[in-house]
């Protein structure tokens, strides 16, 4: 569960083990070819969807080729300006299917994709922030993109809708799944939207899979500025108090303070796994195989993941 | 070869048949989603490409649902309006791939199409035209869309630039052929176009293969207003003096005076073969088995074209 780059290097990692995956994302964004698409034919914004399904594309030419193709992106000085073609196909194939699962696992298909990509709500979405500003006054930030680059400290996020539909194929694969995992991601914009849709935060409660929640590499400029990453676990715990949490999975670089991030997974009733997880060049980038890695060592240990046979 | 509805009505006709389909079409469009296409990317215009491969499609839901989506045109009140996504898929694959032949195998191979479809030049052309007014005066129009609409009598078209660069994989389609089939379609805009390019007109003249032209079932509103069926023929004449016909294909409904379109067709060397070739509902629309039929006949009956082998 997530969006955007995040959720794109943690499906980039989970599509090397041998699981069933489900990929499933945050819908609201209003910026970029998303937000004029969304604006312009009533849709879905469908950037980050196509991100996830790029993530899972088929290893052979076929499948590299077309995530090329809906990777690509306009470049001119006239109206298709920043467009992403993958965007446009999505897009076209909801208007032409009138069903947004049918539409993605066609992109899915087209892509010899390894795992399905599913919108998190069945509409499109806003996201509203609390902020204090620097001057220490409280405000209300509108819109994924400017939430996402707020010079603001972000205080809460709400939706707008507060309860939108979810769909019945999200909610299944919540409740079928050994393992939910959670982020990486922009926190506020991406990562914890996801537990605000009400039908989807009763799945993960009632769900009997693990929950494994994935911590970045480093705070992001705007949204999460100066956050620690037991920041990070406070934030998800006041918006989803009633969050259970197994495993906290973090680059053991990226934590200043063990102890403080350990006591604040253990409030979700979670235990703390640090792996190196980082690209290792600086970058706040996770590598996929070193993820994929850590994903396998965690769901290995613990019951009800990977099945062994499989593994073997 | 050809270009628009006329060349797709072929396609569809010929797809039917057991041969190596190879569809030459024309591009110098200039209106709608390929004109704007090409002013903004500097792109061939991809529409009547576009509309050849999706007349190939594979038969199954996958080349069905691929076709219609490329197909698909967005109407919005915003700047996709208009668009075809087929259009917007090609133009990517060609600014990714660098190769139009390339580009279009790709979008050929994603639909299971039944052929190959390739430009019959390798940079963008304009058609210019020089008519003559209801008041009998001469005039210049210039582009495609201005040309196929044009209210005066269209006397003669020229290609700018004159001499373009044709694909070397035309060359040999045409060289390699059996049957060369060229028409129905827009006689000024999308038929003569293919027999102006210098390279092509020469392999046309080489070519071993035998050449099938196929009339209009009606003149067209625009470009060919109350032109005769013979008068398409001395178009054809007037403009590629050179050119030998095998084959005059035509309606036998909708050839007024049978014997002046003999004796045009023998000016060119051809047999004139008149069958039933329309949809029959009162349309100007070709009937797809009526008109495969009718090149099955004419291709059989002559030596070198269908494989006995392969139609039994």
């Amino acid at each position: 569960m997530g969006g955007g780059h995040g959720l794109a290097a943690s499906l980039s990692a989970l599509r090397y083990l041998p699981v069933d995956l489900t990929a499933v994302v945050t819908v609201a964004d209003n910026g970029g070819s998303s937000g004029r698409l969304r604006d312009e034919l009533g849709v879905l914004p469908p950037g980050d969807l196509r991100q996830a399904l790029a993530a899972l594309c088929g290893e052979d030419e076929w499948g590299r080729t077309w995530a090329q193709v809906l990777q690509h992106r306009f470049s001119t000085e006239g109206d298709l300006n920043g467009h992403s073609v993958g965007n446009l196909l999505i897009a076209a194939l909801w208007e032409l299917l009138d069903d947004h699962v049918d539409g993605l696992d066609w992109v899915g298909r087209l892509l010899g994709a390894r795992g399905r990509v599913l919108p998190m709500a069945s509409i499109p979405l806003d996201i509203e922030a609390t902020v204090r500003t620097a001057a220490g006054a409280m405000e209300v930030v509108r819109g994924q993109a400017a939430v996402a680059t707020t010079r603001s400290e972000v205080l809460a996020v709400r939706l707008d809708p507060t309860d939108p539909p979810a769909s019945p194929d999200v909610l299944r694969a919540v409740r079928d799944a050994d393992w939910v995992v959670v982020g990486p991601g922009s926190w506020f914009t991406s990562v914890l939207p996801n537990l605000l849709v009400p039908q989807l935060s009763q799945a993960l409660h009632d769900t009997a899979a693990r929950r494994m929640l994935v911590l970045n590499l480093a705070p992001q400029t705007g949204e999460t500025e100066g956050f620690s990453p037991e920041r990070h676990l406070e934030v998800i715990a006041d918006h989803a108090p009633d969050l259970r949490v197994d495993v906290v999975l973090a680059d053991a670089d990226a934590i200043g303070d063990p102890a403080a991030v350990r006591a604040a997974a253990a409030i979700m009733g979670a235990e703390l796994v640090l792996e190196r997880l980082a690209v290792g060049d600086g970058s706040a980038r996770h590598d996929p195989l070193r993820l994929a890695g850590a994903y396998e060592r965690v769901m290995r240990a613990r019951p009800g993941a990977l099945r062994d046979a499989r593994l073997q």
